[in-house]
């Protein structure tokens, strides 16, 4: 592979090119870079290759012709020359992306520094735009430095041992295990006795669960593009349920629509809806919190058909989704019984279509998954009454309009949605599963 | 400011940091950059800063000892030292991280090679681990480099002009917009009117809408940490017209528990649910299909009473959401009105809980929502026949249990976490909009 760095910079590049194995491959010929100053493709005397914006403003721009010369030159050397700019703009690198650049047999990398290069450049010469990440830097030239590691490890002869490229964070989409290594104990802290057990299948196990486990808890998003055995699907399945999670619906505190505090009716297809949400989702409990009494008997009476009457065998698995369903006289009820279950408070989370404070962002919610059972709350009608909302943690982020404010979803898709934004990320049994029925 | 490198390769840094900006901040003092060689701190005669893992595989582990002294040394130097370890199981770095970090007095950066380090030392020395991204480098060296140039970038004094800060990518929360320097026409490629026009406002405008569509495009994510005017919102709204989004809800063809072909029966809080679904995402129809005639009167009724009859004036909001919702006998009828409303064919996207082919990833479907008109098929009962599924141009992903494959959702839940995985990453009203109600 050849790779053409296209830079004002040429100098920065000199020393990392020579450290570590990235050194010694380039020193092997297994890969070839080319440092190409972009001022030698410059026709004036001064070589100047920057200018200023049209538009005005601070900073300066990459001009069109020297680029314009500089890459067409190195496109004639090869075939098929692959031209990446590396900017802001690019869609972000990750594993896959360099998997494919590692294939390519000639590519040739621009550098932008001040405010970027000429957007017509973009435009007719760039195959692919490339950023490192949500971050802003001074220059192309560490981004490049950037990919050219990623791909180089890629290479093959590169990096020693096949081995040691797989187990890497990433190359197998998991985060990678942690390592020990002598003394035994350091200052108090032992290593792991399996991994001083000379039982390579147990250690092999111990590392790929703390593969999952840490990447589970640190970036979900991996393990939606990894292959998961049914062992490791049955392992973050028991993690999971370390994250518990109720929803609780209220029927009363609620406003209605002139914003007075009512009791609203119980519908049917809430309990089934919830029910069935909660039990995809691995919730622990759909409480309903309706303190008219033959109110509750009805519902009950829904239940108990589902649960133990015609229903339970038409339709085991409406069963087991109305399982998680129970229906409390109040909230401080609903709210004990889960304070019981799990031995300890839950966190409160509050509804509000448009709330008056500032809402937890979902990320800071699914850090608290992993220490303590988050009770989320749904009122029905127009929502929980201010009074109620004052007693939550905290509030959820509202789901809003897309085009404009209105936001006026049911009860039951806003459920569904909050449940999918805060624990969809976890959802990993599509990988080996098929359904049998 | 103060950091610290420790690292077994400090000639990597050498070139770097004499380059650009970075080498003119180090020269003026703005910042100070500590090369520190780990193997100064080993005890031995050979200097060793590594050992095999425990547990055995390829690869070494950097020891925990020469770690342990250099950290320690290192942080009697300063009253706040802050130490870094640059790893792939990090939190991701984003301009937010940069900014917090840059705040620091003393920063010390580990840069692990080979396999990484002992686990101890992360555990009892480390304060924070950073990643700067999903992919493997040669060891923490290039993600110093990457880290030191974003916080250098925000040191005052380091760039110039604060606004060369400011309107970068990111900085603002934005991506930048692009950029034009002389020639005005370069190879027939014109430079915009507005760049050349002098109109210093209008030329803020025209950068400001690139910058928003741009961002919207690449990523939307961004926005929702971007403060965000009335007028931004107007022209996100406007662009976001752009993605033609229909529901259909199919009550024939679709199966029984028996897997027998049957047409099913409206649900009305179907209309409703979907209509409040698609109003608040700005869908542009929800389609309901039912052969069934007295079906289809029973539930035009239904309409016609929140469209103009009492409902109409009841709750105007529900109108607004109804409004969106259409009956048709047949599938075909349906397609062809999207067909004549949009003047060219839409994209066929079905659902289906147990699919038999590979789903199209819902980040491929948000690429195809700027290039053509999107039809979502969802079935009710047992779901969409196989003979119609295989009518569609892709599959969507279903939504999967968490715990155990248990993926029995509503129609109603399965639409609205749909809707909200492929579209909700585009809502912004948030930032400005207070509801008055």
């Amino acid at each position: 592979m050849q790779i053409d760095i296209i830079t004002i910079f040429p100098e920065y590049f000199e020393s990392p090119l020579k450290v570590g194995l990235l050194g010694k491959a380039l020193q092997k010929g297994l890969l070839e870079i080319n440092l190409v100053n972009l001022r030698d493709f410059c026709q004036d005397k001064h070589r100047v290759v920057d200018d200023e914006p049209f538009g005005g403003g601070e900073g300066m721009v990459l001009k069109p012709e020297p680029l314009y010369r500089a890459i067409t030159f190195l496109k004639q050397k090869s075939e098929s020359p692959w031209v990446v700019y590396l900017s802001p703009q690019g869609e972000v690198l990750n594993q896959k992306i360099a998997e494919e650049l590692s294939q390519k047999q000639h590519l040739i990398l621009i550098c932008g520094r001040y405010e970027g290069i000429d957007e017509r450049i973009k435009e007719t010469l760039v195959n692919q735009e490339v950023s490192i990440g949500d971050y802003v830097v001074f220059g192309g030239e560490v981004a490049s430095l950037v990919l050219i590691e990623c791909i180089a490890r890629l290479i093959p002869g590169v990096v020693g041992k096949k081995d040691s490229v797989e187990k890497e964070s990433f190359s197998s989409g998991l985060l990678k295990y942690p390592c020990y290594t002598r003394p035994r104990d350091f200052m108090g802290l032992k290593v792991p006795e399996v991994l001083l057990s000379g039982n390579h299948m147990a250690i092999e196990v111990y590392r790929r669960q703390k593969s999952l486990e840490l990447t589970l808890k640190k970036r979900p998003h991996l393990l939606r593009q990894t292959q998961l055995s049914q062992e490791d699907l049955k392992f973050l399945a028991n993690l999971l349920k370390k994250q518990r999670v109720y929803l609780f619906l209220l029927h009363y505190p609620v406003y209605n629509k002139r914003k007075e505090v009512i009791t609203s009716a119980i519908a049917n297809i809430d309990l089934h809806d919830l029910g069935r949400l909660g039990r995809t989702y691995g919730l622990k409990g759909i409480y309903i919190v309706q303190p008219l009494e033959d109110q509750r008997e009805l519902a009950q009476e829904l239940l108990d058909f589902w649960l133990k009457g015609g229903g339970a065998k038409y339709n085991p698995l409406r069963k087991e989704a109305l399982k998680l369903v129970k229906i409390f006289p109040t909230f401080e009820e609903a709210l004990d019984a889960v304070h019981r279950q799990e031995g300890e408070k839950p966190l409160l989370i509050g509804t509000d279509a448009s709330p008056k404070k500032p809402p937890i962002p979902i990320e800071t919610l699914q850090k608290f998954l992993w220490e303590t059972p988050i009770v989320i709350v749904l009122g029905t009608a127009w929502g929980l009454t201010e009074e109620f909302l004052a007693k939550c943690d905290y509030f959820l982020e509202p789901i809003w309009g897309r085009l404009d404010p209105y936001n006026h979803l049911s009860v039951r898709s806003a459920a569904s949605i909050i449940i999918d934004r805060l624990l969809g990320l976890y959802s990993f049994y599509k990988k080996s599963y098929k359904r049998k029925d």
